[in-house]
């Protein structure tokens, strides 16, 4: 038996997200990779997935694995058997066999994302389908203060999406970076883990803060209500991408 | 009688060009523009384009003037209105009344243009429709190095497109920058004017540079030749961004 780790770059624009679905299967992620896996290894397999991504995210560093009976491929091979048969907006960036017991999602110690706010007078045509578009003026600094707050180790509830299913909501986020340039502005958000929708609602309440509808310093009053009521709106899924996976 | 000065930005991907030809109005960006100027001051203008990019060329700071007889609309008011009729790869990001004798091309002091190349294994999706990829190992510092050749006041005939019907080959290059990062190259080429082509041919040049088929130095006998047989290919199009325009 061998495992097989694939890193994954996708447009999301066009899938009902990375999860294979009852119905869906073909307009995922995932449904793509195990097709494409299963023609190239002759044998029905399982993948598991490290982050799923939600429908229209997108991802430049997406890590999946899965176990298979015969070492049929040298890794550059199987980058490019991969190619050849997905779809153009999912390319397998790198391939390696790894240890039998490694868990693309279990073994994961942290995770980069990053969202991109454009914030100029029109949705700009060349990076639309990656970015949110705000015409209104957003306070940076205000936001970027804000973000502060969340930094640590904390009980998320109140920037989980309702629909979440995970058992702890205890994650540290190491790092959340507000760039602002030529009116496009990223967060860039670093952590251990993150929950259901969580990038989306912590950009969401950001947001109200640029937008002056909220104080910097409030975002630790909505942190600590635990409570998802409290916080800001969950920001569109097309300006998220999944960065990087550390091991 | 009035002038006004338009900066546009349009993915290139779905045109044939910026310019105007007989057969193809509706297919061009200029097309676009007229007919919503035309819809909106209810008379028919001709634009007057800064740099006519070729078909599948991206601009994020392309110039237009058109005169008009009626002071219609304050610049925010045009903005909004010229893109609700525009189609969304293009977009208008900044309008002003000028003095009546501004001329977006013959004013235009310099320009800069970016060229990406993806180095990786796979064409990545998420910047697929502005970059080139090369997936074979390219001598960035080579690459780099040749630039330098290329900088200051020269005949670039060599690095002229056959079509091109300008009078004079003379142009002068400010910088070249070479950025890699993440195995994305841009080169960024500032200048005073650029020929038909220009930033297409030199960016084929240094990709047979960083491919080890060329030594840099060799980039100056090129030019000195004033034979465009001598220059590498033509790089292909959708690598290739106007950034902006200098007044």
């Amino acid at each position: 038996m061998y495992n097989t780790k694939l890193v994954i770059e996708y447009d999301g624009t066009n899938y009902n997200g990375f999860q294979i679905q009852s119905k869906t299967k073909n307009q995922t992620i995932q449904g793509h990779l195990e097709r494409v896996i299963h023609t190239l290894y002759g044998e029905k397999i399982k993948s598991i997935i490290c982050s799923r991504t939600d429908k229209g995210v997108h991802a430049k560093g997406q890590v999946i694995n899965f176990h298979h009976s015969k070492d049929k491929f040298e890794n550059y091979t199987l980058i490019k058997a991969m190619n050849a048969n997905l779809p153009l907006d999912i390319r397998v960036l790198d391939a390696e066999i790894v240890d039998l017991n490694f868990h693309s999602r279990y073994h994961a110690k942290g995770k980069t994302y990053s969202y991109l706010i454009d914030n100029s007078v029109a949705h700009r045509p060349l990076w639309m389908k990656y970015s949110h578009h705000i015409p209104h003026p957003l306070d940076v600094k205000a936001m970027q203060k804000a973000s502060t707050y969340l930094l640590g180790t904390h009980d998320f509830t109140s920037f989980k999406g309702r629909k979440g299913v995970t058992k702890s909501p205890i994650r540290t986020l190491y790092n959340i970076d507000t760039n602002a340039k030529d009116r496009y502005i990223t967060f860039t958000i670093e952590g251990n883990g993150f929950l259901y929708n969580m990038v989306r609602i912590i950009v969401g309440t950001l947001i109200i803060v640029g937008r002056g509808q909220l104080q910097s310093h409030e975002v630790y009053e909505i942190l600590k209500q635990k409570d998802r009521s409290f916080a800001g709106p969950t920001a569109p899924a097309h300006g998220l991408i999944l960065e990087k996976v550390y091991y």
